[in-house]
């Protein structure tokens, strides 16, 4: 699992070890107040932090226990820092009152809009992450489903109405990146690996190549491919550092001589990969 | 395709119909500043907003033509709103130069945390999502391709390891609340179809019986779960609204029979979902 809770230890922690305790508090999923605080925090590599996250704060009285065990951990353990996207004036007026470094991510930014806008915001708690927009809804489910069937080359049904189609040898981070597109973007994706039998060849694999406009290759390093693999089947000729090298270089002259866009994955995080790829499709839409 | 880049009008737009342009500038990926300046946005519902996301601005020539193109729908359509998450220095300045609204969702903040920790930030670009983490790559692969092996109900391997099992009628959302667990917590999921052949019975389905304690149910209302199995299979019992008031029903009853903890998906996006199952399986873990 990744660090979302790490465990709050209740005694004083050893001043050479201590670490600075880190709260995310927000009236919703928390999502958010993680992510922006995270990104925060990334600027400050040498401090280790202890982080917690509680969501759904949307009482008073929720508030109140908020505080009462941030104020626990900062007798023990010195004052928090509380990162909070709470909108209610009232739940940030008792937030307010902890014993804490108190980063408000929203509150400032909103008064900033109303200004920019001329209006009064609506004061109303979890609109955006709420399924008000049921298309939405269905889009998301719509997509993942579409991107489960069309993993791995898995189905050639409806491929011509893939908004993306990815293709990459195998272990290049096909799947996880498809998978993204459609949950955070809503994009039909498929994805198409990249074997033996794909080459030689000049053109892309038939089944893709109507639908070469909509292509993006993905490539790595041939040592992080290999490294990949391994986990998988240790020892073996798919995991050997020649193999890997060979698929590479043959994937990235196949996206070349097509006019295929392609980026290395070994660098890149997912939502970098998708962030890119949605760029690169946009203009050819 | 959910609505990330509304294409910009060229000519000005007549009064009547006059929308705010809202842009997103980001040194990285850009989802921090959609996520928060969405959730600023919402505060504004009666307000038309043309949103564009600009990724991966960190050179100042990049800053400058983000200018120009702010410059030009400002003298065509008004000031526009920008959300910028860049942190460089110098390239906030360029970007503060533009003739718009310019509400900056990090810099101050960083200034708030230099001064709860005592510590100058390292300025360095995108951080946050950055691979780095190779471990926390490797978990999401995994759990992506968990997730997809075990979608409903396919695969028996390996449910021993699996962090949460999602049981749940038929399109009761199961499959993408999986795949966000999966893709934003790295957490194992499986998730297991509840059909007419696991009734009647008082306990759980024999596959997912040994892991009640990490068990999570989902349920919605039978008018919702009607409109949705209408989608796929229109005028069939299947979808008929008795038939979805059965097994609502069922389902529901088996939950409590057997201390599964359940939510409603129907007035929830798939983020809340994940985040409430979060905290629901936290204490039993």
């Amino acid at each position: 699992m990744i660090d979302r809770d790490v465990p709050i230890a209740t005694g004083a922690i050893p001043a050479q070890t201590a670490k600075r305790h880190v709260y995310f508090v927000s009236d919703s999923t928390g999502i958010t107040a993680e992510t922006v605080g995270n990104a925060l925090l990334a600027n400050f590599p040498a401090v280790g932090f202890i982080r917690r996250t509680i969501p759904f704060i949307d009482t008073v009285e929720g508030a109140h226990n908020v505080v009462r065990e941030i104020d626990g951990v900062s007798a023990a353990n010195g004052r928090p820092i509380v990162f909070t996207t709470v909108k209610a004036a009232a739940l940030r007026e008792v937030i307010a009152g902890a014993d804490a470094e108190i980063i408000d991510l929203l509150a400032g930014h909103l008064i900033e809009l109303e200004r920019a806008l001329g209006l009064t915001a609506s004061e109303q708690l979890g609109q955006f992450h709420s399924v008000g927009n049921v298309e939405r809804y269905f889009a998301r489910m719509r997509a993942v489903e579409y991107a489960i069937e069309h993993d791995d080359g898995q189905s050639r049904r409806a491929l011509d109405i893939a908004d993306v189609v990815i293709i990459a040898p195998s272990r290049c981070g096909k799947t996880p990146t498809t998978m993204y597109l459609a949950l955070q973007y809503g994009l039909l994706v498929a994805n198409y690996p990249l074997t033996d039998e794909d080459f030689p060849t000049d053109g892309l694999p038939k089944w893709v190549a109507p639908y070469a406009n909509r292509c993006f290759g993905l490539t790595t390093t041939p040592l992080r491919l290999s490294q990949v693999r391994h986990e998988r089947r240790p020892n073996s000729t798919y995991s050997s550092l020649e193999q890997c090298t060979l698929e590479l270089r043959r994937a990235e002259d196949l996206y070349r001589r097509n006019r295929v866009p392609f980026l290395n994955s070994s660098t890149k995080s997912v939502e970098e990969m998708s962030a890119v790829i949605l760029q690169a499709m946009r203009p050819r839409a």
